[in-house]
């Protein structure tokens, strides 16, 4: 190492942000007015709309759709600029941070790097299953889907056939309740009439969910009406139950239990990701980086850290806040006035919590929401509660182009009981191969 | 091998269709009606929609608002069957068709199999050269041009920074002219904006053509006016070159004349794509099956071939029709219209080639288009061709979602001075590792 990242420097303080997820994204935009050199770096030159992830996936939208440019987005914000590079480690003592691109020396350092999937050390798990964590991981899954039911045509034993029809997923929070939902609602409009061949009678969607109650976290209401909308659908949402392995072919379960699928997806968990470098007394369980209220890392004065990454332990929140879009953009926000009002030279302001609920949709006209709205709790389910999910997550969406293709994708998929991409474009994901096992038939 | 494709045969005679570009498709559509099995082998799951491939390279569209899973155009023909497969060779003394799902019998067989890049036997140039047949081509075109300027900004040293902003197309033919017009358009609009820290007036955009005019087999007028659009907007055109060699880096010209460049898009050729297993006389120069009048390849009762791996060989044609969308559609259209007559027991009809004119498009408001309607030619350059160009391929494009997401990207694109998909997805082309050569800068 030793060298530098050419980017010309301003002249103004350094703010280096590594990460450009809800946090980071919010953080840039609260500086667009500040007297300081804004550095973005990320791995990908987009950010991505995570909570729509599992509709690409699903062939619902498309991924262009959900995910923004950065140079786009922030094509107008003059102290702004923008690396792609990948970030190996950072040296608090230098002010530097180490990338691929070289050498970035920054005045105030903010990690926003959210979250990874966590696997709890399931090495077989890692290699085997599919995570849903990325536009990658998205396209493969679809990918993977499209692709098992060109391989059924060519099969007729009956466990062969279940291994790539029936889908397992892990995890009962809203990705994994939306993905189970989203996959009956294919199973029921759009595959029997792709794959007139198969029966789709015979297609098996198992949601496993380790605790008692899907949506954890949610009001009693929303976790019961999820599990009943998912039951109606026909999921089977297997409660009380954990992973005990996964071989790329057989699901083994903590009861002894055993399922049969090539493509399980795991929902089950994420873990922070912070980067190397900083003190390891800072951080806390789960991999979160713990902060005080004014997001400084314990430790240090020029460290910052938001979103999924950090952990401010609050009488309210002992663990931290939830790991969700909202206090990633609260607190993205909140610094960016902070830091405004360092350069000037006044106080800092604590940064505090603004719950405004959570939401999850599982399928057509079938969602559920807790508001909060004028310290008033909205609970809805149902018709309504799915109205004002696709409500916010459309004025939620960056871009005003990607609005636009959403909501022509939901019109179109909502009125034709279809969805537009069913196509196999890219990688997707093959555990054992499947020649082994086929049967053919003859049929001159 | 000796093992069967898994197909319930409906008692009908088969045809099967090896392909579903123009030709495969359309004769799909116009066999709906027909007492026949219809198969059609694909290794893709969907149709793609070539003329507006450099879009999707150029980041004007959406990849997979130009493709249409073949499920979903046929999801209401009954007997239409669709196997996603690798065509590895057929045995015409058997009727069988060896796929990498199995043997698939037929008693009809067209081979619609299209044309591969013609490197002419240059292996280097094969390697390092991007070509423009697939969607993966196109992805792979976008994400290194984004990639290129990504990396661009490390570099100062003047040659580097060409190799990675400078363009090299190979080829004059439409789809050399549309991509050097559309990088144009993206270089003088949305580049500058995406990388206020380049200076794009040292980018370059060379189009390399071995004759002495663009868009051969064009009018004369539509050949110079695409020409002077061209060099209007900044365009490099090389005529009378031929490229001698590439080695990822430098183009030698035949002239001796070099250019530096990481990446050289080649347009400048295609062979046709034969399955292997057919008597090697039917095949002609270009390597393309020689066919009757009634689209049977030389040889053959029950073997047909259609679109660019056809050559129909008239004193109007001597070298077969032009490898278009045009012919192949018409020629599909033809044969089921003909497979229909002769399974009712009355003679096929001769095909007759009805040449409708050409098209391309420049830029922005500039096209060239030379018609024939109605026993007239009509030539356009200029505006009016660029809408005629636009109505008419938007009325091309397959399904009618697909329609109206290329109408709402173009309608963005041309008010905003914007495109939007900018995204770098997958794979990126990359010849010679840049590290080697980068100058580093300090910037403290």
């Amino acid at each position: 190492m030793g060298q530098y990242a050419r980017i010309a420097s301003t002249g103004k303080p350094k703010v280096v942000i590594i990460g450009g997820g809800f946090a980071g994204l919010e953080l840039v935009k609260s500086l667009s007015q500040a007297d300081l050199q804004v550095i973005l770096i990320d791995k990908q030159n987009y950010h991505t709309f995570q909570p729509l992830m599992y509709q690409v996936a699903t062939a619902g939208v498309e991924a262009d759709a959900i995910v923004h440019p950065f140079r786009k987005v922030f094509e107008r914000q003059k102290n702004f600029y923008f690396r792609m590079a990948e970030v190996q480690r950072v040296d608090t003592a230098r002010q530097l941070v180490e990338t691929s691109i070289g050498l970035i020396r920054y005045d105030f350092l903010v990690i926003a790097t959210g979250a990874t999937t966590n696997y709890f050390g399931d090495a077989q798990m890692a290699q085997n299953a599919i995570a849903m964590k990325s536009i990658d991981d998205a396209l493969s899954l679809r990918n993977t889907i499209l692709d098992n039911f060109e391989k059924a045509l060519q099969l007729d034993d009956e466990e062969q056939l279940n291994s790539l029809m029936d889908y397992v997923i892990v995890g009962g929070g809203a990705t994994g309740v939306e993905l189970a939902g989203a996959l009956s609602e294919l199973r029921r409009h759009v595959f029997p009439k792709d794959y007139p061949e198969l029966d789709f009678k015979s297609m098996d969607i198992h949601l496993i969910q380790s605790g008692g109650e899907l949506l954890k976290g949610m009001s009693k209401e929303a976790s019961e009406k999820s599990l009943a909308f998912l039951r109606e659908m026909g999921v089977d949402v297997m409660l009380n139950r954990r992973v005990k392995s996964y071989d790329g072919y057989t699901v083994t379960l903590d009861t002894g239990e055993t399922l049969i699928t090539r493509t399980l997806i795991w929902a089950a968990g994420v873990t922070g990701n912070p980067v190397p470098g900083l003190r390891p007394e800072s951080l806390l369980r789960g991999n979160r980086l713990q902060v005080d209220e004014f997001h400084r890392v314990a430790g240090y004065d020029n460290v910052f850290a938001l979103g999924d990454v950090a952990a401010m332990v609050t009488p309210a929140y002992p663990q931290g806040h939830p790991m969700l879009a909202q206090p990633a953009l609260q607190q993205g926000r909140h610094l960016g006035k902070n830091l405004v009002q360092f350069l000037a030279g006044r106080p800092m302001q604590p940064f505090v919590y603004k719950d405004q609920g959570a939401m999850a949709t599982i399928g057509r006209n079938k969602a559920v929401a807790d508001l909060k709205l004028f310290n008033r709790e909205i609970k809805a389910q149902g018709f309504v509660a799915w109205l004002i999910w696709m409500f916010i997550h459309l004025v939620s969406i960056v871009g005003f182009r990607n609005r636009l293709v959403v909501m022509t994708n939901w019109f179109w998929n909502y009125f034709t009981y279809d969805s537009g991409n069913r196509l196999i474009i890219g990688k997707k994901q093959e555990n054992i191969p499947i020649t082994q096992t086929i049967t053919h038939k003859t049929v001159i």
